[in-house]
């Protein structure tokens, strides 16, 4: 069962990687763009077969590896 | 409109970052644990307000600046 893991800055923690990427977006002449958030996504492929099971053991995979829970929020869902 | 661009590294290329996750997770314990793969994931907030629009401009930018086409695949998707 394939679990999707994404992290994100929360929200007021500086985050220098969005920052950068608006900026560059401005230079190539993209308008209209407001804020930009950079995070990760962790794609993880488990042995374990029971949806809420695999969703159970990737938070815990999340709070004690993934994620900085200090400056990062996590999101787990079933990939397709 | 919120726009949610995410990143991968294509598939048959090397991914350390996910392979160091997938050590890191077994030394932790956790077991069953396949593959992994780690790639980004960009939020964007744009003026534009038409979805198909506003991804149309998301795919753009990834093509020019989010993404490595050689050896990464994106997806955009509005972000609810």
């Amino acid at each position: 069962m394939k679990v999707r893991v994404t992290v994100m800055p929360k929200a007021g923690v500086l985050d220098p990687q969005g920052k950068a990427i608006g900026h560059a977006l401005d230079s190539l002449g993209f308008g209209g763009v407001g804020e930009v958030r950079a995070g990760k996504v962790i794609e993880l492929e488990l042995a374990e077969t029971d949806p809420n099971a695999a969703k159970a053991a990737a938070e815990d995979m999340a709070r004690r590896l993934l994620a900085n829970s200090v400056i990062e929020s996590y999101r787990v869902e079933i990939a397709p």
